[in-house]
């Protein structure tokens, strides 16, 4: 008899291990979906002529984020001695967990499986990087950005990881992030507005007299099919972010954050619609869908002490701000075709700033250093990346370039050989 | 020992409960994601001019649907006493399930967190509303509809939600709908026929001389897109709904649904693609994808009794019903672009009534009981609420907007604004 | 107590039952979602003129398979003697599992449903059936694929995949591939290659003085949207391949499936997208996607046994291949408009004789045994119904009908209808 109820007591572990790893991968496998829902909503709000080229910026860009948080960004992330600034410098992901850890039990024993865990994290990294390739549309050289891209995923994204998921000084001072308004988005959407400055605004946006001409996106159906890849992919982008699921609390955590991701978006949606017929008298469904995305990037910071009412508020109010911050960068001239700075960027600070309202464990004040060391470091390592690439290769397609279109000059074949454009 | 089994017996209380939470909350997701099926079905079987509006309208009715169930929906299809027609009116969705109540056992007890619950449920009352939005399209007004969605979504679906799954008279009189032929696709259906016959067809739809007209769909790729989503996502919908996963006779059931499920689309798809072929010479793939749907819907009453064999038959009836409906409304006269009233309304009914002969706890009465009561409360109420949307705002964009296209007239933009357009 | 210890011992064995069928449902959604990743793939690499007609083949396909493999594909594969080239020919798929042959345990017991196991094993012979429909695009005759698609689905894949997954021959042989870079990719292409050589090239894609003239696709964001989908989609082909879960090295096992996945997908698209650099100085988006594809199928005869790292090798080899291979193709005038007899049957070689350099299990012998045995049977098997099908129905569309497009002449409708075309 003791010896059934040993077997059966390990057989638990055992599967529970199993459990909270199946979870962590599926979680991803969502996460990873949202590498084509980013595709696709950037592939609808860009011009045919330039479709081709941001798909294939999307896709290899999630290809180089995988290969270099491999080859260093996790290790960066994750190896380093708590507490610091600085992290480990090295390589690969170490090792798999054995039975007989698992088995040893304890609180420090492993609980699900470190190859789920990179799973995870790397399809994290690629969310972060598919922000910038939206805002920068329509004119960066498309070799420059994979450059970048291969700094970004390797380098910097796992260096402000590091800070608060790495156990570094972020999350010593005790900065709240559930799942990455900031760490994230907030981090993309500053590694964008850094390109965005050094590559100026696209030709015939902004008129010599101050007018600002709309340039409408050549596929709202894909744009929309992106949104709502998005919305699904967030429920595990934030769900799995509780890392644990296989008891009663730690269940009925992650179907918290399921219903708050929801609502946030829904409150998004909806809030950003009523703004938008209030300021244009049309249901704007570029707006709308930005809405949504916003309500998903301000609940990302935490998901799960507020209630589900709070969320939509939370969400509402993220999306009545990506209204007015879209049409404040473009007052400023500063050309963001997809409004990613706007959606991921100005939505994240909201996020991290609204943590403390639900959530007593938060302080407004480890909030503001999170935001502003993370831009901090974010935003200027990027200007110096995009420097150097601006002076070693260029940054920005020739004008004629950017006339005929990204898609001949880059990748040589037109996404839409066959629709006669109607346009420029 | 003792203290070990204890343990023992109360982590695996524990885990059970996370796996089916889990559960819940992977088979929700897959029923968020037809939400974006159903987008992309209606946007690519409208017209060019109509497609952004159709796309505003599929976001937002889930936006709405998810605030409004929120709001109020879920409690009044779930808070209320058992056995009668009228439920509470209430608001918000209760409390968690604490983990004592979990381990204290018993066939009350709680095993999967409540707010799965309430995820899962809040998907489906979208689901519903999705329906409408394709039957109305090309000529409805865009904030009258989403008006109807508040009402619809937090009012007329609950009631009769509640009738059935809330525990309400037709649960007592044995109406037997397994994952919502009816609750769910006919109810959906009924109030867009209500819609359809207050809107009136398309101009050009019918000549005067008795002529019909076929509108092609502007984008058949994303109709099949539409068309696999929903049946990918019909996974989570059907196999959710057996509420349990974590016994061998739960999980034997859940596959059984998963087979049965994906039989029927296939059966469905088949015969309508054979009886199209007989009557039009031609592999007409909306017929296809039409068929595959009704498979859908026909086999959503009932995806547990049935073996794969009989599964693949029921569908294939509902794939040869559902051209014969198609084409019969048009003959009547009453236009559904998207075929949906055909689809959710006519196989649903199918769906219904082939339960009875696979599954012998059901009976031909209980079974027309629903129908007809679930039919005469949301054609009913939803003709008042168009009714009084229709003196209130007007439902009917005007003839000059619809012949512009509702994109220009409701959204401000054009769907594909670059592709010149071929037809009118 | 004993009591207590019994039940709770049942009820975890129940429960590993539960999670086990759970992780095979899931990772099936995740391959029948891979059916509209072919689907969007080929929909977009196609003209304008064939869309309709590919996405009518896709669906119906999907559908035929799951009828045939329902009424004997099933059978002939797993109920078969083990060891033999022969297999039983029967109908339908068994009973399912009991609850007391679950509890008496032992080596023997099920541990997951049956159901659960053909849900899984179904979607992959669409995966296989899919792979042909790409390469005898733009010209053949719709229902002549069909009616190849119940042969090769309901017999010739059945047999092969008995050869090495129901205990076959090649089993007995040692021959290894963990979830089907040949018996399902290599298959698919095998048929492919048989139908295109019986087919001949595309009207206009080769001209007489030797030149070969490149057709594009007419919707470039679909394409890439079907290679996210199968990316993801590969995650359940590959990970519910391990056929276990609810124990530490099981999930360990399907968490290194899941990051070599991932790794190796990235590692095709990047080389692919290199490799198309330096050969044509363009980034290349066709190429960088089947780049990925390439990855994917390469890793699939062994994603477990490599580390991350050599599965990011095997995936870049694989896509450096890709390439080579698609032009040699087109200079051997072998005319495969997506490239899907060089994405699944070359790579799938390469991918099986990459097996043995990292899994001591596996040999060169026994891999190229596999290779000819399958290649040998899929390709002869299908050259005969291909030839029998031209007899009885011919298996091509006229000259004039491919001028038209496929879509007028087998479907009656066009897939575009409103954008005007600028090709051909």
């Amino acid at each position: 008899m003791e010896e059934l109820l040993n077997t059966t007591a390990g057989d638990l572990a055992q599967l529970k291990y199993a459990v909270d790893t199946f979870y962590f991968l599926i979680c991803g496998a969502l996460v990873m979906w949202m590498a084509a829902g980013f595709a696709m909503l950037e592939a609808g709000l860009v011009r045919a002529k330039n479709t081709t080229e941001i798909l294939t910026k999307n896709i290899s860009l999630y290809a180089i984020a995988c290969t270099m948080y491999l080859l260093c960004g996790y290790f960066i992330m994750y190896s380093s001695d708590a507490g610091g600034i600085l992290p480990n410098i090295g390589a690969l992901i170490g090792d798999e967990n054995g039975v007989d850890a698992v088995l040893a039990g304890g609180d420090d024993a492993p609980y699900y499986s470190s190859r789920s865990d990179f799973f995870f994290q790397v399809v994290f990294v690629a969310t972060a990087m598919s922000i910038v390739s939206g805002a920068v549309a329509e004119r960066m050289k498309l070799w420059a950005f994979l450059a970048f891209a291969v700094v970004m995923t390797g380098f910097i994204y796992p260096v402000e990881g590091y800070w608060t998921w790495g156990g570094g000084f972020l999350s010593e001072a005790g900065f709240s992030d559930f799942a990455g308004s900031g760490i994230v988005h907030m981090a993309g959407a500053s590694a964008a507005l850094a390109g965005v400055l050094m590559l100026g605004a696209r030709k015939g946006k902004y008129g010599k007299n101050g007018s600002i001409n709309a340039i409408p996106g050549a596929n709202l159906p894909l744009a929309t099919l992106g949104t709502f890849i998005l919305w699904m992919g967030w429920f595990g982008f934030n769900g799995g972010s509780q890392l644990k699921l296989s008891n009663v609390e730690d269940a009925n955590a992650v179907a918290q954050v399921f219903i708050n991701t929801n609502a946030a978006a829904a409150g998004g949606c909806i809030a950003a619609l009523i703004v938008a017929r209030l300021l244009f008298k049309k249901a704007d469904l570029t707006m709308a869908l930005n809405g949504a995305l916003a309500g998903l990037v301000a609940i990302t910071a935490d998901p799960l002490s507020p209630t589900a009412l709070s969320s939509t508020v939370i969400g509402a109010v993220g999306g009545v701000i990506v209204v007015f911050s879209i049409l404040t960068l473009d007052k400023m001239r500063i050309d963001d075709p997809v409004g990613a700075i706007s959606v991921h960027g100005v939505v994240g600070i909201w996020g991290l700033l609204a943590v403390p309202l639900n959530n007593a464990d938060a302080t407004f004040g480890a909030q503001l250093l999170g935001i502003i060391s993370i831009f901090a470091w974010v935003f200027i390592a990027s200007l110096v990346v995009w420097s150097i690439l601006k002076a070693a290769m260029g940054i920005r397609i020739s004008e004629e370039e950017e006339y005929e279109g990204a898609d001949i000059a880059e990748c040589g074949m037109e996404a839409y050989p066959e629709f006669k454009s109607a346009g420029k």
